[in-house]
């Protein structure tokens, strides 16, 4: 049994405290400053509100107030499942606190920018940790087709974890060894974390297809656009190829549960979809957003927002090859300029495509 | 103009008949002597009675019986519609009449068994057409995510042609060059055909999601299954993987349009996805088919038929890696052997898997 602090306690990271507490471990979930509501919840009756779910009696809720009466030496694990935004919070929060040694697992998803180029979260984070004297922090990261909602009914779920530390690896994987939790092991931080982060990007555009089909409705002869969509996908899957690639990930990520099967389950359902389905009707983002989905948070529009502008100036320094991202542009120009989402067919199969 | 003969009036064949009318083309829809009701029905007033549409006037259809009077010099392509049960058939028709170089494209999907070993449908066809003594036919074959129906609507689809003589695929590119219809090349027919048959097996898996789901219903707290199928989803594309490298086709075609994206498309919706949803509720496979599906062809479950003793064969003498197919192995013996579809979910993960 294991001492580990999940910091987050929205759904993501509430539903894997239970599965920490399902295989055996003695689980504190720490809300942010935004989970007072859930934590109070918890406490009353174990219930997460927006989970629907009562968590097992050893996942015992905290405030973040309360941190340091709880980091203390027998602490083995910190889960961040906070949100991309949060990120920064948490390091600024737990980098007083934390043992040297003591490995960070990452839920939270997103890409950073430091001057003129990307980085992954974990990157963000090793390197705010510098600053409280953590040099060694191991980082690794969780990936996958896992609806948070899905897990905390303990439905199958089919997971990548990611950590070049191959026996922290082998550790987290038996940490988290329950009968509906199906996790593969793999090296490649790099690309888990790229594909994480884009999978919400692109499914803005996936949704199109659900928008264009609201807009247009059925064919005459009863045809809807799956077509569109699996084109869709297709393209998105090749951007995130090439984004990988040229951040020094590894293929086997992209079509692997990470990039493919992430993109997959993200597609069927959630808030990114919605949004693009909005988009696909032809409303610009910020209509969208403020008259439709006011109080959600879209994290793949939030990501062109956070990552919009350095995007360009990588194309326009010839850093990424343009022709190998004209999907990325199309959602960039959607969302960071407010134009109509296109889909610029005659620029996805030149053959000379890198 | 050129003059193109599409033997077949199913579904694909004629859709993809109206494509090459719409792109100028003379088009010759040929049925087989299973579709004289859709010959009679184009004939009389141009309407598809499957596509429920009506064909543009330069689809002129015809009976095989009448091949003999339309197969000339002129003619520069033969479009291959009929399912993959009639490619022998096809064979047989068009090899005494053909003039040699005229250029076969392959609609029909499959794959066919030689001895112990597995191959591509246009395999077959250039050794079937030998005993006619045509040696030289050029063959291409269309893969990519293109429901028939939504072609015939003219609905954005995006495929790959697939041809090893690149000047030939250029002049095919070409042909095919119409708005709603978004053709990629490839010279990797070999990937091609063996992710365009596959999809279709594979996809009986991912729909036990659904029957799951049905079965299951809701959790408490809301959640449905869709962790499960894009689990199911990404073990289907590794497995179409680990076939197409040891059949020698390229990688890129499994993430591409031909795998990831028929894989998809496929997977929203379809005949094989409800077989496999009712093999999701618990039903055996002959129960289900002769209850529920008497009368459809299941492409995947027919492909099951025709390849999974020579699979088990080529499993047993270690030909095929066992530990790189465990789904296969679950939807063939689902099908072949009538077993309960069941998901071997500790045999995905290991980490040395070929």
């Amino acid at each position: 049994m294991a001492k580990i602090i999940v910091l987050g306690a929205g759904v993501m990271g509430s539903a894997f405290a239970q599965l920490l507490a399902d295989t055996g471990n003695q689980v504190f979930l720490v809300g942010t400053h935004l989970d007072q509501d859930i934590i109070d919840s918890v406490r009353a009756d174990g219930t997460h509100p927006k989970l629907k779910v009562k968590l097992p009696e050893n996942v015992r809720a905290f405030s973040y107030t309360q941190l340091e009466d709880i980091v203390d030496q027998h602490v083995r694990l910190i889960v961040f499942g906070v949100n991309s935004a949060g990120v920064d919070w948490a390091v600024a929060r737990i980098g007083p606190l934390l043992k040297p040694q003591v490995p960070i697992l990452m839920l939270t998803k997103g890409l950073a920018v430091q001057g003129h180029s990307l980085k992954i979260l974990p990157q963000a984070v090793k390197e705010g940790l510098t600053q409280y004297g953590l040099s060694g922090i191991p980082l690794a990261a969780v990936g996958g087709p896992c609806i948070a909602g899905e897990l905390a009914a303990r439905r199958q779920s089919s997971v990548v974890i990611a950590c070049p530390d191959t026996a922290l690896l082998e550790w987290l994987l038996n940490l988290v060894d329950a009968p509906y939790y199906h996790a593969r092991g793999s090296t490649d931080l790099m690309g888990v974390e790229v594909c994480a982060a884009l999978k919400n990007f692109y499914t803005l555009a996936v949704g199109y297809a659900s928008g264009q089909l609201e807009q247009r409705g059925k064919a005459p002869n009863g045809a809807l656009m799956h077509n569109l969509a699996a084109g869709l996908f297709t393209q998105a899957l090749a951007e995130i190829h090439y984004f990988v690639k040229i951040l020094g990930g590894q293929i086997d990520s992209v079509f692997g549960l990470a990039g493919a099967g992430d993109l997959y389950v993200t597609c069927q359902a959630g808030r990114n979809g919605r949004m693009g389905k909005l988009l696909g009707t032809g409303l610009l983002y910020r209509e969208a957003k403020s008259k439709h989905m006011p109080d959600d948070t879209i994290e793949g529009a939030e990501l062109a927002l956070v990552i919009g502008r350095t995007l360009k100036q990588l194309i326009d320094k010839g850093a990424i090859a343009q022709k190998a991202v004209p999907l990325t542009e199309s959602i960039v120009e959607a969302v960071c300029d407010n134009q109509p989402l296109l889909i610029p067919w005659d620029r996805f199969y030149s053959k000379s495509k890198t």
